[in-house]
Parts: structure tokens; C-alpha cells; sequence
């Protein structure tokens, strides 16, 4: 068997998340129906991430296996012809057969974006959430500060989460300012259901004044979901990169 | 009776176009609808231009006339809460009755946009014409310096044309990179139907060798549409600016 590594990116618009499930389309089911159109096998896709319904990714990996090589060249082009173009295949690399699109992952960055515009251009709308208040980015980044380091993030998580263990490590946490965009990138070694949205919401209520800078240890050590912040929209949710190590890193496939 | 002028932007993506027709959602319709809702008097829109079915604006004017005084900021906030997303109301001033939309208009601004990447993004997909052959820039621009002045444009538009007079002076015509991006930036004082997307074809016929740079002036002056290049898909397009003179340019709306 011979493991087959992508790297796709899709506007998630119109899929409910990465993963396959019942009655609606997700990424992993149109890109499954893609490669069995093409290859007449239907291999199952393992991806690096579950996305919810509606986030984006810049950077997506997943992987399978095949019995017969195949080059990677032909898989990039015979998929990008087959799929719809929200969603493209942008890399394709045979990796040794421990590679883990999702274990051996060692961080992950995601974008959130705020439009802070008085009104939202129609070009944005589907990859923004139009906040139109004053923002004070300034608190945003000062609770963004707090968040960096190791955590129980449990209180930025929701309720349907699937593990039990809910320590992650945030490696970097940035208020970045593009035009009237607001943007968080946050890089960590992995994310709790809905994380990133609670804490893109969070970091809001820093910038309206719902919160004090204060109270932001408190919120975090509180480990409780109903102190933080709300859940943002999914849409204005990017997972931008993926890193790995090794062969895989050297390669910046 | 009161004119007022909306400045509005849309992504086309979903609609037929500008103009009411029958059996097909435009922008026009949509809009006259919220205004229906809103107002609830149906007034009768005139727009700047035509845009096709699928073409974009980043800046788009239409008037209409209401015998009752309204605030403005209460039809732009009303409306957009409304529309959807992909439609929205920037801007809406009073102005004196004999000014024209369409008529006040001295001259537009579109951009036409080559996504030259080997791979398009799922993010600019709607908004762009994907070639990932070779492009010869300066060839591109060496036809765009060629169009500009005062031409009789008939040999660049579709047979599909409402009007008799096909000459119109082109005031600018340039090919600016950003990225992989290549945008064709033109100003006219008039655009015949589907003219700026044959420029655009014929363009990048010259961008890559299909036509000779010699053969430009011979392909303008023919006033042969079979000579020229193909019209490239509206999506690529956007209706980016219009240029009107006296208060309403001194305001800057």
C-alpha cells in the first residue's frame, strides 16, 4: 500500500465541514466521490482537521492509501478537473506509511476575521463577520496575550466536544490590522471544538468593553464557558496552515 | 417629486444582471423589491449600466424619484437590512431631478481580472478567469496603449448590441499585476455590450502569442469581430467606478 499525502483548499461556504455525515455534503464526501470518479476505487480520506459547517481552509491536508502507484501529477490535475472550484486540490506527495495527516501534525494556524467596516462589502461577506461597533484592538491583543502558553481550554469549548483531554498549548495569538479588517491568527498544537471561534468572540468582548482587561485571567482560568465570550460565525473562520516536521517541513509542500 | 441616488455594490455571482427581465433574478428586481418592503411604493430604477448577467460592482448608481421626503440614512440603513449579503447600499444622496444615473455619467471604470496561477484559489474563482498558460504582460499592455482614444468599437462588441453609435473614447487602458493576478483597468467615456470582456479576450490573445503585436491596429480598424479575441466569462469582471462631474464628483459620493 502506498499513502498518498493532499493538500486541498476550500471555501466551505456551501459544505458542512470536513467530515462526512448524514444528509448534508460535506468536503470529505465530494473529494471521496471526486477520486472514486477518477481513480474507480473510493479510498477513505483521513483529514488533519474536522472544520465545522461553513469555515474555510487555506491550507488542508488528508491522506490515503492506494495499492497501485499512481502518479501525483495526474491525481492533482484529474481531480481539479472533476471537482467544483470551491474546493481545489493544490499538492499531492507519496509519504511513508506512518505519516498521520492529523497526528503528525504539529501545529495549526487559523485566521479569524472581523470586518469592522460601517458596511461590509458583498466581496467579504462570506469570509468575514461584519462587526460595524467600535473595536479597541489594543484590549484585543492584551487578552490575546493571556491566552498564549499551555491551558485548560475547556471553557472555550463547546458542549459537543468529542475528548477528554482539553489542555492545548497556544504557541502565538496576533491582533493583525489589514485595511478595515481585523484579523486573529492563532497558532497552537491543536484546537478544542468551536475554540477558536469562542475565542475570537472573547476577544470581541475585550474590544467593545463587554470585558474588562481585568477579567481576562479570570475568564480563562475559569474553565467556564459561560464567562467567556460568544461563539463567532463559523464564516469568518480560516484554517490557513498546517505544520508538520521533518521530510514533510523541508519539502514546504 | 424628489430624486434620490443610491451608490451600491453586488456580486453578481447570483443574479442575471442589472436590468429586470423576465424569468431571471436581477439586481434591479431584488432591489426594487426591498424597496417595496421598505417603502411600500414600487419605484421605478435607473441604473448607471447594464452590467451582464454574473459581472460585478464595486461602485454602482441608480435613481429614482419619491414624491415624500425621506431621510437617507434610513433608506441605506432599511435597505441593507433587507437585501442579502451579497447586495449592499453604501451611499444615498438627494439630487436635483435632471440628474441621470446613466446620462450624468462622464465615465466608468471595470477591471477585468486573469487569475495566471497554476491552481485558482476557491477564494477568487468567481471573481476571476483562470488562465495558468504563459502571459506576456508587455504585449498585453502594448495592445491596451493601442485602444485608447476614440474608436469605432463595433468589431468589440456582440452582435447582442442596442445602439447605433459604436464609437466611444477609451481614456486609459492598463495591465497591473497582483500576484498571479493580472488586471486590466480601463475608463471610457461609454462601453458597448460586452466590450470590456472581448478587449479582455483579445488581450490576452495578444498576451500569448496567438495574435502578433503588428496586428493590433489591423484588428481595431477592421471593425471585424471575427477578428478579435474571444469574450471572456463575466465573472471576471467588475464595474469598478463611476466618473460624474460637478456636486456630486465635488462630493465625492
Amino acid at each position: 500500500m502506498q499513502r498518498y499525502l493532499l493538500k486541498i483548499a476550500y471555501d466551505g461556504t456551501n459544505y458542512h465541514g470536513w467530515q462526512v455525515q448524514q444528509n448534508a455534503v460535506s468536503v470529505q464526501f465530494v473529494l471521496q466521490n471526486a477520486m472514486e470518479k477518477l481513480l474507480l476505487v473510493r479510498p477513505n480520506l483521513t483529514g488533519c482537521s474536522r472544520t465545522d459547517a461553513g469555515v474555510h481552509a487555506r491550507e488542508f491536508y488528508c491522506h490515503f492509501d492506494l495499492s497501485k502507484i499512481i502518479p501525483c501529477e495526474g491525481i492533482v490535475k484529474g481531480l481539479n478537473s472533476v471537482l467544483s472550484e470551491d474546493i481545489r486540490v493544490n499538492d499531492c506527495k507519496m509519504v511513508e506509511s506512518d505519516f498521520h495527516s492529523r497526528y503528525s501534525a504539529k501545529a495549526k494556524e487559523y485566521i479569524y476575521t472581523i470586518d469592522n467596516s460601517l458596511i461590509c462589502s458583498p466581496f467579504n461577506s462570506k469570509y468575514v463577520y461584519h462587526y460595524s461597533g467600535e473595536i479597541n484592538k489594543n484590549n484585543m491583543q492584551l487578552f490575546c496575550n493571556k491566552i498564549v502558553g499551555e491551558h485548560d481550554f475547556v471553557g472555550f469549548s463547546s458542549a459537543k466536544r468529542s475528548t477528554e483531554d482539553t489542555v492545548r498549548t497556544i504557541y502565538s495569538c496576533n491582533v493583525i490590522s489589514d485595511g478595515n479588517l481585523i484579523k486573529i491568527k492563532i497558532v497552537g498544537n491543536g484546537f478544542l471544538y468551536n475554540m477558536v471561534r469562542i475565542i475570537a468572540g472573547t476577544a470581541l468582548g475585550f474590544a467593545t468593553g463587554r470585558f474588562n482587561i481585568d477579567q481576562a485571567e479570570e475568564i480563562i482560568n475559569s474553565k467556564d464557558r459561560s464567562l467567556a465570550g460568544n461563539t463567532l460565525p463559523a464564516k469568518g473562520l480560516i484554517l490557513n496552515k498546517v505544520y508538520y516536521t521533518g521530510e514533510l517541513n523541508d519539502a514546504q509542500l
